[in-house]
């Protein structure tokens, strides 16, 4: 019986310009659906876990359609609710070299940020479940998303499943002041705590020196200096997070580095020649899930998941098509892109 | 010199489906803009006139993207305000037979729907206008958007310039009740007033015996009770509604029925294969105007106006991209869609 | 609890030619995925059934895309087999006036075709299912495939579970005797007898009088006959037959006749403009089927399944995306394609 | 041996808006090449025959573009020269219901138009051929090119071969007078003369009572009047002429009259719904000239050419792609459209 | 009140293979349209200048799509003359690693190569303006083209506008010493002088000692060389070339390099991955006009064209879609192409 | 007169995924036509060559637009046998960086396995011909296909043609000894043997130390060792391999190493950005072939063979459609990608 993950989130319609036009150039959008925790939701699938996608989507056409997509790769939507106004919106422009990729967000008033306790019956969705995870994203979309992020994280720990978070900070949602205050209180419903480069600054306060993140250079003291400050503070089993090194829009350094209280690991970096970034650090967490819920070593779990999302950079959407034999073949050392025939 | 017709109103994003697929079908959208109002001036554009668009979309790339679509066919954008939260969206689905074409709107929030009377310098926009056009859609969208609708309104008579509103019922919008309230408000202000089926009821209170618009069956005489009570109410200079057949999806019968508190005139009907009807209403409404700004007798003013929006169906998107020329060549009776060489 | 209804054969690749052109004009092809009991078993999900589908496809991406695809649409997959040599492939040009629609068949060696009975659990694949369907193409496969698909219908008649087949008579897989001594057999265990125009005689035996397909003229005696006749030797509780008047590739007729041994109804026919009719008798099937699982009337049942095909013929691709609603808005007569808003 | 059929004229780069787009609406163009003569030889590649298409291409990628075309449909192209200034280019816009297609042409300075007789090496082209056909716009092209034509005319008589020519007048590359002095000079070396509605009176001055093309009626009387003034003063083997009742853009009627100067045939009248209309003028003559080159009645020839030609109008681009099998079916009468498995 | 700047010369329909395509594998074109001068006032439009461009273009679909597109962009075409045979084209195939990107030219009779100097109103042209600018191509197109330009440069002068051209030498429109003989004089009325690396001599005659430029490497003591003969002989105010390191079709180095007779400044060299390098000389031009009349330093007017030419690398079409706040990003140091949330 | 060059094998059809899609995302497939041997015929057409291509083709259209791809670009396929089941089918999902492209083979049963040697007349296929090629891929189809092999290779060297091998082990196709056992006798009518890394271990035995393909080094060591083995064991006048580093699946160095048993020659290694590298080792063949035939020296051949299929690697597609003067332009040095205008 493959393991049951759930996640918690919104998913957003997403549209993006094809063959690098700007959106002022754009005559069709590229349609696809996705979401940080419904990205972990659909990768853990890919690689034979029960991914469980709980979230609330409009009754209409494109709601249906945001639920097909993830039905698609295998994804559990059963418990997503119906109602609410509308499906969030994200429009993506997809940059080359020294031009960024850039997002306009669209997402006020989407179902989701309206959605109630209510709406779900946790008990039957964590019945079975190894696993919840969730982001900082979420409680972002409004009070009610926030209350129903912590009853979620509460009904996961009270079954005794693993819980996990990544930090997220979204700026356009919602204040560093407030999100300090909300995820620290969530944050004690957490084991594991994965974060990008300016999250655990942001959101939870723990100030790492000397990154400048648009200059690409990593600064792993500093890190280890914050993952300790947040070890102390939350007690986390595992803290972790990508490194990405942006030489430019088209090329990144990619790697991890994770903390189990007691020994720091750098993954491997890998050089990667980018399809499409956006999803990246869910194809991380996911991936470090999946080792962790299978049980493998704090290291090995982390080399999972940074293999994991340099593939992601090569696929387009958000969601992650790397198989579990893709990801395997890739930490075994052949980067080499031969063809398979 | 152009003669100037300005126009007020909202424009949205139209994401499509292609080549007749459902909305849970679609990897692609079709990108364009759209809108009542912005239709009307795109068209007049067309026909030689200098068509303005009044407006407020957000200071983003889509909201950028919507003023350059305009400006493409040559509309005046240069009063279009910037701000708010986002611009409209919405969602087709074109139908084929008995399949009806779907639209699913994404509206709330729209910059337009949060636009203050302070936004715009009516004095200067008026200026050299010899027609103000607006629809029963504007007022709907908000109250601060049926405020500026009667600003707007109440300039324009100020000024001496002929003004036209097309009734433009949405129940998505707003109650019949409330539509009622504040449209009998702005009719007093209103030259030329122009409804389709269904309209001059829910939003002004006439009611038109016996026309069941799922049928398609015809009821002239339903109408011109109708617009009798209407000139007597309002006064009207003009009264004009399109007429359609509706076989299908695929094929419609369409005309129009005009009134000037002493005749009534009914055009020739045009038998339709549709290749798009969205706008339909708004090609008669731009058609019709250019006929009357530009002098033409009411009957003729009302044969362009349904031989321009006959042509429009068969031209994807929400403008009518057909030009004086079509309208004419059609007008003068070929419709035998020989190859023009 | 969604009725659960079973239905076991072949789903292929299907490339098509976009924009009506012909295979020698081809540089991309459109891929969706299909076969007659897929439809059935997906068309059944979008009126809130659970639809079971049983099949065997290659453990490769082409395979996983079949069974994605059905997923997308609410399919319960669980039972697919994996393994065999390759997915059964269709190549589709579409017509359009008086040029027909041609299918090229590349479906040797598809996994199906090699599927044994010991690939399948029935007591589980039936556990809790109200009806079984199949088609007469899943036998013609192979004769591993006939003997499979005696061993479902066996297995469905052991639980008491009703039982239905499309006769789909298919003269590149197999003779016209084959054909009449494998139905025969498996006719005994089926409850519902469905069949095109040509496939009752072709598969049974049965002759309808004055039949001409290629002229498109309905002979509503004679399928009364062949039912009559079918009715006698099988005992089937209803027989049903669609009935196409092809008056080109452009326009059909299309109703339906059906029959429960004592009463002959024939259905309101449809003029459709045609999308894409590939698919269409699988969408009278599933809707007859889904009339009769929810306990309509066979008359009710009958004008579902002929209006949800109806339907079928504006939507591309094999699968019917008609929803509930929109099968019983036509049901109730709005056929006039006015837009939904 | 299949028999060799010579064919002289240009070809053109055809570029087309896709999806009924108007050309300011339009940001890709469908490629594909064609022209009259062109049109013929391919189509006659598809019959069997040997079709070799002679020209002059700009020694470039474009030029190169255009014989790659001819020959993955089979035309021999060895014969076409290289050289001159640039590929003529066509503009089409598809029209549909009353609004018409739209040709932009762009073909001054053609290679073709340049061509000299001392390019082509009549006495190799023409050998082992049994037919040479042209049309009326290649001599309309420039004095050079009417030299060329009428030098190929004279050599393929001096080798004894059926020479046939479609009228084609094209108002926009020269005058009445014009084409009447130089197409009069070349019909004395005609065997075999075909025209559409319009052609025979601005080419010829022969005067079809009564035929008003936006009207379209048609006038056999009046065409039967032309034909039998043809006959005396060219004393042409076979009259031909395609009739097309418009109906609209995307219905017409068509049908074809033939005369031997004994009997006058009116064919089978086909209705046809336009997918594309553009060369249809030039698959009535191919076909037209395949029954004649493989010795059948004219009738018959008449009835070949008509079929095929309706059928060409189901399929997108410039060159016929309907096989003799279709063509044979639907003369035999299968009109029905159903799908070919 | 934005400044306003004029730039004359020719606009083209730009028709490019897609995804790396050759010529001899297109199926479509995509379509876009350009020119040096029309590109130049996009840019600025971008950057919130008035840009007006000043051209010929045939009174047909095709010519109005051509000012469609720049208006879209924000581009007053109130000056753009209406007449002519036809808009001259360019083919486009799109190059990657060694394989160069490849330009036919169909532009021979272009409605500009026979614009006359009465087609223009210079003196509302020049109404106004801050600058004009124009390029080496247009005084190449025909005799009757370069009068044009020097009319316009001369009326520019004589209103007190400062003048810039781009010296862009097209082999294929004029010989060297047809070349020098022109621009010689044009450059008498030139304050600002443009010119990519070969420019220089072939058009000026200064010779760059010892640039190979197929073999991307720089000699900048040969280019300090010409520029000061240069303004020895012109005594132009500023005098600017951008520098490319052709590494590959795929990545270059890219900066600039300019001298205002006093000083000499190379900017930052940028290495790009390359979306498309069409127009990188006109955004540089654009760019470094903008700095200039906005009041910028030489160095700070010629980083920001760098910095803006250097994102026009990554951007599909000829016109540079960098926005100000793009370019200033970029200048400011932020090439690390992070996400733009 | 252009030298003859015939080539055996398998053509199939090729469907790619576009926009680096892996599969599972594919809605559409880009449909092209490819297989060792076709492709080797259609590059020699493009370097003036007269390419004539042997096979056999379903006969159908799927069959006949294989046809058609390749007299699209020039190569003669009269010799093309019709007839036989299936036209073979590959899958293609495009990689980019550390992730690999896939390929998924379907070419059981396809047309060419079972073709026989009666269907083709050797005599006359090879009347006229320089050179035979053929690779290893043809008799692993089948044992008939292996029958046909050693046959058109005897018929070759009957006639005193050069012939040519291209190794291509296909592990899906045959195991290591029955290849062994197989090529080891056709090796005895070979002149010109080419091979990639692996193939010359795994078909004939002979063991190249220490290339890890996997990794990207290159051990030209141990291809010399291997190269003189080959040379005493069968006295190949050439013997040729290309060597690829392969980096990533974006970028690849690429060289070969040639041998005549007296010199080893290393080309000149390209660093390539990938946009397509399937067919590269055939473009290599074709190039090398290409030189030989046109009496090169080898080491010129050899520079010609990787400068053509360095090209290959930038062009979508199996063909390759580099010509003449671009590989000529590339082996002269001009690698700077400048644009050709």
């Amino acid at each position: 019986m493959a393991k049951k993950v759930v996640t918690l989130g919104e998913i957003m319609l997403r549209l993006s310009t094809p063959d690098f036009k700007r959106f002022v150039q754009a005559d069709i959008f590229d349609v696809t659906y996705g979401g940080g925790e419904a990205n972990v939701a659909a990768a853990l699938c890919n690689y034979g876990l029960q991914g469980t996608f709980v979230s609330k989507v409009p009754d209409n056409p494109i709601g249906q359609s945001a639920i097909n997509h993830l039905r698609r790769y295998g994804v559990d939507t059963q418990f997503v609710a119906r109602g609410g106004k509308r499906l969030g919106i994200y429009f993506l422009e997809t940059g080359a070299s020294m031009r960024a990729s850039q997002v306009v967000y669209d997402r006020a008033d989407a179902a989701i940020s309206e959605a109630e306790i209510k709406d779900f019956d946790f008990d039957k969705i964590f019945d079975g479940a190894s696993w919840f995870h969730t982001t900082g994203i979420t409680p972002a979309l409004s009070d009610s998303a926030a209350a129903l992020t912590e009853a979620a994280l509460k009904a996961a720990k009270a079954k005794g499943i693993t819980t996990s978070i990544d930090l997220n900070y979204r700026k356009k949602l919602w204040s560093k002041e407030k999100a300090k205050e909300v995820m620290t209180k969530l944050c004690a419903y957490v084991d594991v705590c994965i974060g990008n480069e300016e999250d655990a600054e942001t959101t939870l306060g723990f100030k790492s020196k000397g990154t400048d993140v648009t200059k690409g250079e990593l600064n792993l003291d500093g890190y280890k200096d914050v993952f300790q400050q947040m070890k102390e503070k939350f007690n986390f089993k595992y803290i972790a997070s990508t490194l990405r090194e942006s030489h430019s829009a088209s090329d990144n350094g990619w790697s991890a580095l994770v903390y189990d209280g007691n020994e720091f690991y750098h993954t491997k970096q890998y050089e990667v020649r980018i399809v499409d970034r956006v999803g990246s650090g869910d194809s991380f967490a996911s991936g470090f899930i999946y080792g962790l819920v299978t049980e493998m070593a704090m290291k090995d779990a982390a080399e999972f998941g940074v293999a994991a999302s340099a593939l992601k950079h090569t696929i387009p959407g958000d969601l992650n098509h790397a198989t579990l034999s893709d990801v395997k073949g890739l930490m075994k050392g052949d980067a080499s892109g031969r063809v398979q025939r």
